[in-house]
């Protein structure tokens, strides 16, 4: 990372308690004047699945600099707290497979530490608040110019947790693709690029529900359902100034089946 | 604009996804160093009327800098994606009445250009996201010192659509105003002026509501429904401690006949 | 304060309307390059109490500089406006209680203003709105540079308005304490610290609800209810994977018996 880089944020905490100020504050106090990104901190609780799902979508876009996710339901077990080096970034979080879409979609992985130094890390009044007392501290002194293998010994980047994304697989010209995200539109992102879903024609069966291929939302009816490839290139289910995910029942998960119609 | 302006951003994307994350993002990788601001991002979906109001109200505390508002139903039509230089501030966003009362507020528009310029924008993976690919970069970009006319070619502000901000009639000693804004206290802001409201005495009928003429809301006693200049120089119903929203049922955009009691 | 510090934010503004955005406007246009950390705007509305033991848990963590807090019932009254020095921080808000116990964590007040001073506030449309108005343009201007003493008159620290947390107390081979806080997974924060509850053995009754005193989380069966110090050095109810709240039925301010079961 090196000086000048930003720190960037993904939480499941929500924005009721203090606990995201707190990370800032901790940024603020160890690295004064390094810029950072709320990327967003209401990723559902405990669901790692969907928070990696969000920071791997951010990739493309995000600054040169530490990357801090945390959804953290085995805080307080022997699961590794981690910072993986790769494309310009350093993804700071639990090794419990949430940083891992995002580091594929960055690159090779270069380095990769266990946090265990404790000099990087904040004493804690009690048990650990990880994204306060380690992850933060981390991504506070990577952009102030700390080399990463300060912050503990290096590990094996094959040894860390993750599943690939679920991609889409072709069956008799039908394509089986998984609902990845609904985000608050209430559009369906599936996990199927463009080349997948070529063949499909004009008229789509979506697990049942007909729908219309389309290049925009503004070419369909008001209400009606279009499948079209959405602005980060997955194919996607959605209804012009309406909700998708309303119309069809589907939810993050559900497995649906594209067909000619 | 030019360098050391600051990037404010109001729009409808909510907070649960990552688009928010995504315009800050950009700006940190097209602008570094470049502050940014956010109004809210809590605007009802798609409801133009809504955040035009609410940009409109925050024009007297912007910082010079450029401002973006994005609350566009109409992405992926042939809307226009405009930026306009109006007082110490380049506004941002799409041509669809959004930035027209704060532009109208912040001064005569000096210089307006359609957003074409592709070098100006980022590429897309699929259909434009216009927040992420081309409104906060040519903010970032003007932040940055980019001359407003490399961002794409001139119209004329003539051209901007837009309606002005429906303001209060008198009729026979009574003034029809609209509800504006119902706040998150309850409290409903109305379309009229201090001047507007002088006659009507300590006791207004408030369209069926009885309302007192009092200056704060702390000469209220708990419950009672009051008149008064709200923090923004707007005629405004309040309850000390209560919704004036909840007591009166009014919503925005309603009408209301004030008349003394 | 002086330069380089950070002004730190804590409200129940919530994020829906344009008030939180109007705090970091004012701050940009008063003290550009003034860094700022937004700890929570979601306290409960007017609930001063919350807010404070809120701010005061944030305390050790505080970067170096202003810190304005506002939950103000009060607001339009003759309850002053002050700025409180102690330890690195300058507390900005109004004096109703809701600074009392973060200024008694940060140290012995120094020095404390009545913020009177109109040369270092921004004049209001209408009635003022003290956040904007009044507590960020203190906070920014302290943050550039201003000395406390320019913004209005010495009052005298032992004037200022401030109830204690209520701590717990011990009782027969019991303890007493209160519930402070639950935050958004469901935990309770108690009013008891490490020591308070050494005595209470492996097995708890917690007001009528057998809880297993534990180090961490992890240590829970899914759905037990367990007592354990939490990430602030403060006994704490909490159910593994669930909310303690929601099986307990315990709210924040009402008091629970610990006893050896």
């Amino acid at each position: 990372v090196g000086p000048g880089g930003t720190v960037s944020f993904l939480t499941d905490y929500g924005l009721d308690d203090e606990f995201v100020g707190l990370l800032h504050a901790v940024v603020a106090c160890l690295a004064p004047g390094v810029a950072t990104v709320d990327l967003t901190h209401r990723i559902p609780r405990q669901d790692i699945r969907a928070g990696a799902l969000a920071l791997w979508r951010c990739v493309p876009w995000l600054p040169a600099g530490a990357v801090v996710g945390v959804v953290d339901p085995g805080v307080g077990t022997s699961r590794r707290a981690v910072a993986v080096e790769a494309g310009d970034h350093t993804f700071v979080g639990p090794d419990n497979g949430l940083l891992y879409p995002a580091i594929a979609a960055a690159g090779t992985p270069r380095r990769a530490v266990s946090l265990t130094n404790a000099n990087y890390q904040l004493p804690a009044p009690g048990p650990t608040f990880a994204g306060r007392d380690v992850f933060a501290p981390a991504a506070a002194h990577l952009c102030a110019g700390v080399d990463l293998d300060e912050l503990g010994p290096r590990i094996d980047p094959a040894s860390l947790a993750g599943d690939p994304i679920p991609m889409a697989t072709l069956e008799e010209g039908a394509v089986r693709a998984w609902v990845l995200w609904v985000d608050g539109f209430g559009n369906l992102q599936l996990s199927a690029r463009p080349d997948d879903i070529a063949g499909l024609g004009p008229s789509v069966d979506a697990g049942g529900n007909p729908a219309r291929r389309v290049g925009t939302f503004a070419e369909l009816e008001p209400g009606e359902l279009g499948l079209l490839v959405d602005s980060y290139g997955y194919a996607a289910l959605c209804v012009n100034r309406g909700s998708a995910a309303a119309a069809t029942g589907l939810v993050p998960g559900e497995a649906v089946l594209l067909r000619p119609a």
